[in-house]
């Protein structure tokens, strides 16, 4: 691999949605302020958001989405950071950064300040390796290798199309964990990088997370949550389900460990507790529906994938509850819009999947 | 969890294949000497390995083996650490751990010596996640959970059947990349215990390497290598692929990372090359063969699993070389060998597995 990571200055967007001033950012400022941010306002649109002096960025609030989108606005989701998934839409570059507010530079256990950026762009940039489990983590990683009896004919891998984070301090439990758990803190800094294999979902969470808008971008879809809807706090999980599917239908990796953010502060659980109730139930469904999901093969780009699902959601999880015929619609609703705002990113699609993975 | 980990005494047995004094078992002294010792000491059986003095051990060499197995024998490798298995065979007790004469206690990242066969007896003991992907690791762990959007039926877990430690300083590579890479060596020490999930395998190596002799004992055969065979360095890999379909069949875990043993010195690449060299080919075959196997839901206990295994291993990778056939035959007498020297193994398999794991 390269030595010095390439900063992928003109081809990464930072996503960060919000509803407050972004006094975080001074944190961050050494290592984002070289990249472009959008910042997407959640809530009242009337209130201003005060954002660090020196940065580069654009804003959108729900005025913004709505006149931008017209009808296809009802896709995004209103009063829950679900809403962030409009700025991935809105983005022109290959790459997002997406992070929450609460989150801040963790620090490694030499007591260096940690680059999360850096460390998922090098994730992003070197292949994964879903087909077969290296038990020395990342082999593609300084030091390391592919260990005694993983096949030679896999080790090209496969394009890494997510790269998702980890958090110290406050770890992202669920309500009632919350509240059974008050006092728990990751303190364990686990040195690993490592590809979730083929065939396994895994719960993503939006708080610190990359990934190839050109290769899994329509997939990361954030889904109908907060205001209006039964549910919440569970906008990031589907976009995981939807990608993992997609990502293993089209032979492409997600890596999951380092880079670790410094999670500040836990969320009042009760309040999680109400956003969660019903996804706390129909996960017990949801996840077995995508445990056994499969796509034909005629679904070459994300886009088809995509539709494909939303319509067997329609089909098989409507008998939960009625709220998933609304959100398959408001999938195919993201998919018209992406397609409206980024009319040749299925062409770019194509073209980043043909280019495989880089060479060790 | 219990808050102190069992010694169990009584329950586990270290098996140590080698040809040579056990000097290495002084540095082991303080954590093994509970323990009872199976030595299987491989090729000339008239020579007098030499067992540091107060350690509590049974030596079995070829002649034992012979005498004890009769023509059963032929299932039991000569020149080759495959042998070891002899010794998973003859014990008694519920758990094994297995360890090579050239691996040296190591140290955490605090200077602290590691206690290798207490963390597998911890990794054991708790159960696995091998249906859903825990991003913060082992959930049973101090400090750890499941994080959000696990879903709350699949927390129970699995009960633990394997647990595979890693190596620092000389990592498990094979030749090929031994002799590519001559001065590299493993410093990372990577703080996780983790699942490999259902339905993805995994290079299992047999340097350091413990298991549910209940559970999965049988499947834990290591094959026809070295002497008269026409491959080597392939015996762990074996049993690796074989436990990992039959533990996903029968709803087992297999656990991989902490703990690290000190690997103390690289074996010969040259020599390592003429062994792996037609596993190195074969792989590429057996691989998607084991990645395709299935097993019928009639098959409830290890041995038949095993058997029906063997069967399609005939049918399946014979014609790779004459030598699978052969091997399907050895895989038919090793069972046959268990069950003359287990008589109810079978019944004690079923028991443990309807025990369930335990609990949080």
């Amino acid at each position: 691999m390269a030595a010095a990571t390439p900063l992928l200055k003109d081809e990464l967007d930072i996503v960060i949605p919000t509803i407050r001033n972004l006094d975080f950012l001074e944190m961050w400022r050494p290592f984002f302020q070289p990249y472009h941010l959008i910042i997407v306002q959640d809530g009242d649109p009337s209130k201003t958001i005060k954002v660090p002096e020196g940065f580069d960025y654009e804003l959108y609030n729900r005025n913004d989405i709505n006149r931008i989108l017209g009808p296809k606005a009802s896709c995004i989701s209103f009063k829950d950071s679900a809403c962030r998934c409009f700025g991935y839409m809105v983005s022109k570059k290959k790459y997002i950064y997406t992070i929450d507010d609460d989150c801040f530079v963790a620090k490694d256990p030499s007591g260096k300040d940690i680059n999360a950026l850096e460390q998922h762009i090098k994730n992003l940039l070197c292949p994964s390796t879903p087909h077969f489990f290296n038990t020395l983590y990342d082999p593609y990683r300084d030091g390391a290798d592919f260990v005694r009896g993983y096949p030679f004919s896999m080790r090209e891998g496969a394009p890494t199309a997510v790269s998702h984070g980890l958090w110290l301090n406050i770890p992202d439990y669920d309500a009632p964990t919350q509240l059974v758990k008050p006092h728990e803190r990751n303190t364990r800094y686990v040195d690993a990088v490592m590809t979730i294999p083929k065939g396994t979902l895994f719960p993503m969470c939006g708080m610190n997370l990359a990934f190839d808008r050109d290769l899994i971008g329509p997939a990361m879809y954030f889904g109908l949550m907060g205001d209006g809807q039964p549910i919440g706090r569970y906008d990031d999980m589907w976009a995981g389900w939807c990608t993992k599917v997609i990502c293993d239908h089209l032979g492409l990796g997600i890596k999951t460990g380092l880079p670790y953010i410094w999670h500040s502060k836990a969320s009042n659980p009760f309040v999680n507790l109400k956003k969660e109730y019903n996804g706390i139930f129909w996960q017990e469904e949801i996840i077995p529906f995508f445990q056994a999901a499969t796509l034909p093969k005629e679904c070459t780009t994300v886009q088809q994938c995509y539709l494909e699902l939303s319509k067997q959601v329609k089909e098989k999880l409507s008998m939960i509850d009625p709220y998933f015929t609304k959100l398959g619609d408001a999938m195919v609703t993201w998919i018209e819009a992406w397609d409206e705002l980024n009319p040749t990113g299925d062409h770019l699609a194509k073209l980043s999947i043909a280019d495989g993975p880089a060479k060790k």
